[in-house]
Order: structure tokens, then sequence, then C-alpha cells
């Protein structure tokens, strides 16, 4: 597509006012229109982005320094710039985009990086904490679809911290194997139960680029303490999420922006002997009710 | 600055419609002003951009996967970063900001990545051509204020490629050391002038991520047909740019968006064998007559 018999055709140059245009006329007829489209509008708005920062020579090289060490961080096990997505709050943006469910499911959030397939299988009531540190919580609820009705088998995959804020894939040799991850199967009234602790806050690796630009925007780089779910049902659509304890000090600010007013849930003191001894509780303890309701998988078309 | 004693502020929680203000709010009040307007900026045209395309997650994985790829390419000799930069027309538009002159001086473009210091200082006349390869031509021209009154003493320090396309640091041992690379100083009158040969087209390196974009947008990696100086006198504003040969294939559309019409110089074929004497060159020859016009520097407040 060279453009070199008319002279008076200036939109090869660069033209500052005109700088986006200029640089998407040139993606060639035959791109894929979808890597078009993305580079084209991403290209616009970083453009009109510069302009309105009017970056200096040195600024935009702080910038060019920045991701190329972001990029030199990233190893096997260890993605800064999903960490970066994150804090900047593109991964929930992304997730918010493509989980816009029916009012009343349940909605999702961020998967994290520390899920592991293969967690055990477990009955309902079984207590998953197997460092027996922490808040002895019970979580009890339902499987339901939005209107009502209970689902039955749904397999409920659960993770989380233990009391001293690391999961366990984080303290190999330290905590127990699998500690704090289990998989249960809703009851035929859709009912899961389960014991666990209390999930306590934690920060996310910040000893890269990423931490360094949270400590010098001010930032803390503590995650809302929480549980995770992923929730599938054959016909529904799968919920990744996550529970938010009330009383968190980080609920308001988690540095992932991953909460949600609708998953924060109540978790209630309770001192009843009785009760605990039914769901082979210690007294006190804590309670969680915390019912998923499921949307059903849009119809493939045809 | 946590915000935990009013139950009714929601500013903390992610918000899809309002998500870069929620992120922006984070920012802690000690933050620096200018990285707090830098990443706001950033953040609110960022998810703009995430918005308009409404990326699957497999789509925004894949440009997690490209940021990282784009940062491991990075070596001390090799900046994948600034090539994205350049491609994407960020490079020429931060010059662009930062180098507004008054009208009638000579613009900028971008320095590119083969300049080097050190270059051999030449008398005027000199031949930079180290290979004698290429289609002989005489650059001349006067350095001047932009009133028009010549500019004695400037320096002009000038870089091109051979005849094959490769700077003499792209092909050590290949090329004589500092072919094609020369410091001048203009004369009383303003004048300079050099022996050189015709500048060629050349393709930026395309075998990393930023290649393999150039490829699946349908793009080339060409650069139009140029040779750098660097113009400097004390008073005045530096001069970073180039010089473009007018009959390149490539000129509307160099990849890195360098190109303005005020630098597409006449490169003027000349049969005559008294001027080539006059100038020690081969008959026929090539003339660029070409002057730098330089801005003075603005004053220091105060």
């Amino acid at each position: 597509m060279l453009q070199t018999t008319d002279d008076t055709f200036d939109g090869g140059y660069f033209d500052e006012e005109k700088s986006a245009e200029v640089v998407n006329s040139r993606i060639g007829e035959g791109a894929d229109p979808r890597l078009k489209e993305v580079i084209s509008i991403l290209t616009k708005h970083l453009h009109n982005a510069v302009k309105e920062i009017e970056p200096t020579h040195e600024e935009w090289f702080a910038a060019i320094r920045f991701l190329t060490e972001t990029g030199h961080m990233c190893t096997d096990w260890r993605q800064e710039y999903i960490l970066l997505s994150d804090v900047l709050g593109v991964t929930m943006l992304v997730d918010a985009i493509n989980h816009r469910r029916p009012s009343g499911a349940t909605p999702n959030t961020i998967l994290g990086p520390f899920y592991i397939e293969g967690a055990p299988h477990y009955p309902n009531g079984a207590n998953i904490c197997l460092d027996h540190k922490g808040t002895p919580t019970l979580v009890r609820g339902r499987i339901m679809d939005v209107d009502g009705n209970p689902v039955e088998g749904a397999r409920i995959d659960v993770w989380q911290t233990n009391d001293d804020g690391f999961y366990d894939v984080q303290q190999k040799g330290e905590q127990p194997e699998y500690n704090l991850r289990g998989v249960f199967a809703s009851e035929a009234d859709g009912r899961y139960w389960f014991q666990t602790v209390k999930p306590r806050f934690y920060p996310i690796p910040d000893d890269g680029p990423v931490g360094k630009l949270l400590g010098d925007l001010h930032r803390h780089p503590n995650r809302a303490a929480h549980m995770h779910f992923i929730v599938t049902a054959d016909g529904y659509d799968e919920i990744i999420t996550h529970i938010f304890t009330p009383d968190c000090p980080y609920l308001k600010e988690d540095t992932v922006f991953g909460v949600k007013k609708d998953l924060v849930a109540d978790f209630q003191p309770i001192d009843d002997p009785d009760m605990a001894a039914e769901f082979g509780m210690p007294n006190p303890f804590v309670m969680v009710d915390w019912d998923f309701v499921l949307a059903r998988k849009a119809k493939a078309n045809g």
C-alpha cells in the first residue's frame, strides 16, 4: 500500500493533531478485523493520554523503564503485569464487562493467582483448616437458581489464606498441603456447609516495580480479607467469586478493587453450645450464611 | 486513610461505570502531585479504552502476554519498548509536544537508536563515506537564526546508513569504524558542506514482539531513507532531526512516523564537471541544499 503517486496526500506524514489517525491509517487491509479494532482503539486513547499528560522526554523514558522492569520481573511463577492490571483496576473492569449477570445472580470477582486444581473432595461439614490456627468459622448456605429453586450436586471449590495471611502454596513445607482448600457438593435441597477459619487480609507481592509504584502513590498493597469460591453446576454460568469479611480494615480499599457490596458477608459470632455440637464446632464460633445464586447459561444460537 | 467509619460510603467498592474514579481515589495525599496527575490521566484513558474494546478474558491475557514478552525482549542493547512507542507514534508525539518551535525554525524528529558520541571532527568538504559504496552526494547549506542571520561555529553532527541500509554499529568489522558519521562546524557565513552517499531505507529490528505485531497489522517495518543531524550552537535550542530523500518508496509510510513534510529535501542530480571539480566530487553526483534554522533558547525566568 505505497502512496507515492499523489503528492498532495499528507496522510503518511506525522501530524501532532491527528497523530492517532495517522498511526491507525497504516494498518493494512489484510489485518484481522478484531486486532485492527483493538489496536486502533488503544492507539487513540493512548495518544489522548499523552496529549493530556504532555510528558517531558525524561517522563517518557521513565515510563519506558517502568514497562521494561515490569517485564523483567515476570517469571514462570510471578506475573508482574497481571499485578499491574490488578492495581489499576483493569482486571476487575474486564471481569465486570464479561460477567454482566441477571439481577439476583451472585456477582463474579477476580480469580487471583493462588487457585490450584486438585483440592481434596470433602463431605459437607468437613473442616478444611488443617493447621488449627484462627477463629473457627462455619460457612453454610444454599446453591440456588435465580428463581429460588435449589441446585443439587453443584461443585463448590473453596480456598483462602490461613490465620497468618498466607495461602498454603506460599508456605510449602510450613503449612499442611491443601490447607484451607476443599471441594464440596450441594445436597438435594441445595445446601452445603463446611468448617474453616476466618480469613485474614494480606499484601500482594510488593517487592517489584508495581509495589514501588503503589508506594510512590501512597497506596498500601493489601487485599481485603476474603474466601475464594468457584461454583459450577451443569447448565449454569460458572461463578468465580469471593466473600469478604465485613470488619476488615481494608474492606473499602482492597488494593485490587475486588470488593463488591453484594459480596460482603455477615460473619456472625455464635455462642450456642447446642448449635456448636450439632455442627461439630467449638463454642463460641463464627457463622456465615451465604447462598450462591446461579444464572442459566445463555442458549447457543441456532 | 482507612474508610471504615461511614458505612454508607461506597467509593471504595468497585463500580464498572465509575471504575477509573474509584481507582484514582485511592492515590494518597502524600503522593507527588505530578505522579498523581500522570497516573490518574493514564488510568482514565486506559479504562476508557477497555470499555470501548470490551476485551474477552482471553484478549486481556493476550495483552498481558504481549507486554511480558516485550519486556523480556529488552536487553542492554535492545529496547523493545522504545520500538513499541515508535511504531505506535508515541515517540514522535512526545517529541512534537516538547519541540513546538517558532514558525520557520527547523522541526525536530526522533533521535533513533543508532546515534553514538565521539564521531570524527572533519573540515567542511570532507567525505564521511569510508566504504565507497552508493551514490555520491554533496550536502551543503547554512546554519541560520529565525531572522536569517548566519550562525558561525554551530556544531553539525551527522550519521546515516550505508548503501546497504545498515549503520556502522550494526556491522562492526564489516564497515569501517565511524563510517558515515562526522562532526562539522559552520563557517563565518553560516555555511557547511560535506560529501556522503545517498541514504537507504532500512527495517527496524523486527524479530521480536513488536515486529510480530507489525506483521499481524500488515504493516512493514521500514523507515524512510534519511540522514540524521544534531545541530547545536550556543544560545540556541538543540535540533535533533533528519532529512529525508524525496523518492524513497516508504516516504509516506515511515514505520516510526518520523517524516515531516518540512524535512523532505531535494536530492538533485547534477551533471556539471566544473562544479564536481570545485567540490572534489565525481561527476555526475547528487546535491542537497539544506539550511538549518535555529530558534533562540527560551530565557530562564527571573
